[in-house]
């Protein structure tokens, strides 16, 4: 097992620990409610957003149990986003993760109110430990960086313009708009959230968003360049789906030689972001080099 | 125009021009999105939660400048349960306040992400607020109570055991179960932020909270008699809907007569909570007698 390999799987089982933690089983709760927040939320996934708010506060000098509140927020409203974009009205998936999608588990109306619950938790999470911190600004500051990652100018604004593009032919500003906002915002306030609740610098903060936005943007290309290979069968999520659903991408406005190219510049760029961190900036320097190499091996 | 309906005027109007600064119309922002919570939001509601949050924090002294951005935060989360409830796969409402619901003008997903939108923003704004105030602590408590009221344990809870009650013969304590949280727990939120924001003692708090309960549980109970009633035609909505649908309500379990005497004991416990308040708070008194008024009258 590679020291990358290692990292994400200790802190992803912290990760799980705590968002299991966070909807424990209750005979007092609403009983299916429940079960489809849990099905959505404890399903297996990478954590690649927690695992980067935690990996960027460890980077600064701060602790797991510093990030870890933000940590479970950000995974949460990712959670919420993926049970709403999977919605019959939405991107109509029926799979995700080799899994039944929530709405076809349960139904649309549970699905819905498993998203909405989800987001509104994820708030609930994070005001309450900034109720009980001594000193709460941290805490505000990265609620509102996180409000306004998932919000209507942010990863709402995106899927919004996501579907209105949906079947006609974007061009790259279009797409980056879309990426920018629909994956990218909320890739960033995990970085972010992590490196301010690890006391960073300003300067800190300046080459971690830097470091965050390339990684968010390469995420993205490398996502599109995966889904036009049709490579993502080992993801369970069904082939070629973004082609067939008339998407816009990177691949098919910059043709995936230069969608390549522009990957491994964006990779190129995150690292030279974290040239000045120590040591413990490792393993932000490993998920980058981890994410690109999915596609461009 | 009595002393209560130029009240609510004027700060019904505060709310309006409040939420319309919140969501300006903006070239840059995704255009549709933008209609979609403009419309949902900007609709000509009563205010009802919006005005409780301001008349509880000049109850205990407080100004409207300090209450208007939970006022707004409640109004937002209130205008999404709306969109997300009337959906097809909820309730599948097609008018509400006499014009088409969201998902009917617009279309389900951008309705689905309107919701999204309004949620994500109440907390932005509440946030917001709080990383600007030399002193956060309440407006953080403030920020947790609201998020606590519409989540998994509140109105979302709620919504979720309505929707699994449909259709059922539903007894009182399940009625009431669906209630205190659909409705109650984001009426009390409103009520108990006004007052926090206002500087309330721990007894004015406690009283305050009293008062909530019992306004919110008259709210619902009327509502439903005038549903039972088909008197609803004035406020735009189908009548008799919840009828139609098996909705769980007092009256179908009460009976009528019963419904009516439970709402004015709680219109009188409901007072009697506001007994050792000033004069500050005979707009809370009043709210509470027009609540009851429409049904029992």
């Amino acid at each position: 097992m590679t020291a990358l390999a290692a990292y994400l799987d200790r802190q992803r089982a912290h990760v799980d620990a705590a968002l299991a933690a966070a909807f424990p089983v209750d005979p007092d709760h609403p009983h299916r409610l429940l079960e489809a927040v849990r099905y959505s939320l404890l399903d297996g996934g990478k954590r690649l957003r927690p695992i980067l708010t935690i990996a960027a506060c460890e980077a600064v000098g701060g602790t797991l149990e510093a990030a870890l509140p933000a940590a479970c927020a950000v995974e949460m409203i990712h959670a919420y986003s993926l049970i709403h974009d999977d919605l019959p009205a939405m991107d109509d998936d029926a799979l995700r993760r080799g899994r039944p999608t929530t709405h076809v588990a349960f139904d649309e109306g549970l699905a819905i109110l498993a998203g909405d619950a989800l987001l509104t938790e994820a708030f609930a999470v994070l005001t309450r430990q900034a109720a009980a911190a001594a000193r709460p600004r941290r805490l505000v500051q990265v609620a509102v960086e996180i409000a306004e990652a998932a919000g209507a100018r942010g990863m709402v604004g995106g899927q919004a313009a996501d579907l209105a593009a949906t079947g006609t032919t974007a061009d790259l500003p279009t797409v980056e708009f879309i990426h920018v906002r629909k994956t990218g915002a909320l890739l960033r306030a995990s970085v972010r959230s992590g490196a301010l609740l690890g006391g960073a610098s300003r300067s800190q903060l300046q080459r971690l968003t830097r470091y965050a936005e390339c990684l968010g943007l390469a995420y993205q290309i490398a996502d599109d360049i995966l889904d036009a290979e049709g490579a993502r069968t080992a993801t369970g999520k069904v082939e070629r789906r973004d082609q067939t659903l008339h998407k816009a991408t990177f691949p098919s406005v910059l043709g995936l030689p230069a969608a390549k190219a522009r990957v491994r510049e964006l990779h190129d760029e995150a690292l030279a972001a974290l040239q000045r961190f120590p040591a413990r900036a490792i393993p932000l320097r490993d998920i980058v080099g981890f994410v690109v190499s999915r596609a461009t091996d």
